[in-house]
């Protein structure tokens, strides 16, 4: 499962296909690489994994489950039904933890409430075919900035609400620092979280958002975010021992060569890692 | 002071003069304005608050103090005294409430916790000034986007969090539809705001977001937001009972003529607050 390893999510070089970006990671030094599930479907689940295993790479999540929104029954059916995919190929990817993204608004909807308790029937509905196959779900709060379009699920508080019924080790949250930084809650959420953080990812905040805001990730260290403490925090007594996974979309570390990206990445974190006291493996 | 009735802020027909925008607000049939202080400085605060008062409009807020986070010294006390001129201003005009924008990170800064203790640390400071003058500051969380550059409050909850020292009708807090509208806890924190809601401002969501966030308020109707029922939640039993104030900032409404929006606000306004139940006077 996750291990305590610097991991590079595949979407920081989203250019490279699943081999390359397993090369990648594992020449630069990564112990892990978090998937995505369009470039695991390139080569089938199977020989993703044995990619990933050969290399001596951990997959430390996968990316990604979720958008329960919808009002029309079938849609919502069909969702289930692709969020069930998603939680076997997390099982046989051996990466431990499924994100979820919950969903925002339903079209032409503006029904916050009834589309936060349509998140909350989904992980109903899925918790007990996730634990049946020793999958971890991962709630990942989105910034408030996506709640109409993308993720109604919009702080760390409200993930770890929708996660409590369940056991720790069945829904989880995912704290990604681009997503939680601002919120005046969170070091007490992180404290709260105790256990059930799932997967923690990096991004920097940059200025000026980008047109589209989704690529206004920035590498580490190029923005406001205070990364090392939020870590430290994370990494807390009782608290997260997993894997540390940047995230970066942004259209100018997309265009930059993979090697070069992962190489920054590598040298941004490792010293992060070093300032959180994070307990995980570095090279 | 602050009274009961609709509101056009007039940074929403920015390029009318404040002369004119008193004159679109009584034309169209509004009781009210929420007033700009580079406006008001054209004209001056005595002559401003007569023109106000000739037209029989209300001044329902001042637009804008804050902006204190900065580390250095001087510019603290710069801001201080700028802040202490706003609020003599809002006295003259009998606006009643000053709102205030926090500020966002200082530049070249990442101790957002810092940042948060330096808006407290003002509020001690000006709270006692604005009491003497019978001026209440509104403290207005803004939309998490803006925490790095513009507001390090963020959420209603942070806003009562800071006001809660001090007396209800000395400091109150601002609920801006567009900059809350996403938080899972609002409802919970309108509800314990009870008396220290100062100022309501309504503007929608709209997507996609303009390449400047800050322009990307939409028409009321045109976006995600159920305004009625915020509006209903903050007019609530032992709740709100000032203006309900529109202020939207976009390039394509500065760019109407001030009348059609006014007149459209008017009537777009009007129709929520009735759904709202909003004990307001409609003309």
């Amino acid at each position: 499962m996750t291990g305590d390893v610097l991991s590079l999510n595949q979407a920081t070089i989203k250019k490279a296909d699943l081999r390359e970006a397993v090369r990648v990671c594992a020449e630069v030094g990564f112990g892990g690489i978090g998937l995505w599930r369009d470039r695991v479907a390139e080569v089938g689940t199977a020989e993703a994994a044995r990619i990933v295993r050969a290399a001596g790479l951990t997959a430390t999540s996968l990316c990604r489950g979720g958008f329960f929104t919808s009002t029309d029954a079938d849609e919502r059916a069909a969702a289930l039904a692709d969020n069930r995919a998603a939680i076997d190929e997390t099982a046989a990817l051996g990466a431990g933890t499924l994100v979820l993204v919950a969903g925002g608004l339903p079209s032409g909807g503006r029904d916050l409430p009834a589309a936060r308790r349509a998140v909350r029937e989904a992980l109903d509905a899925l918790a007990p075919y996730a634990q049946a196959r020793g999958v971890r779900l991962a709630i990942e709060p989105l910034h408030p900035m996506f709640c109409a379009d993308r993720a109604v699920v919009s702080t760390l508080r409200q993930a770890l609400d929708l996660a409590e019924p369940f056991p720790p080790e069945v829904v989880g949250v995912c704290v990604d620092t681009y997503h939680v930084w601002w919120d005046p809650d969170l070091d007490a959420q992180i404290a709260r979280a105790n256990g059930r953080i799932a997967c923690l990812q990096l991004a920097d905040w940059s200025l000026p958002l980008c047109a589209d805001p989704l690529l206004s990730r920035g590498h580490l260290g190029t923005g406001y975010i205070q990364l090392a403490e939020i870590a430290a925090a994370a990494y807390g007594p009782g608290g997260y021992r997993g894997a540390t996974e940047v995230e970066i979309f942004r259209q100018d570390v997309w265009d930059a060569p993979a090697r070069d990206t992962a190489r920054r990445v590598y040298e941004s974190l490792t010293e992060i890692c070093v300032r959180a006291r994070a307990p995980v493996t570095i090279r």
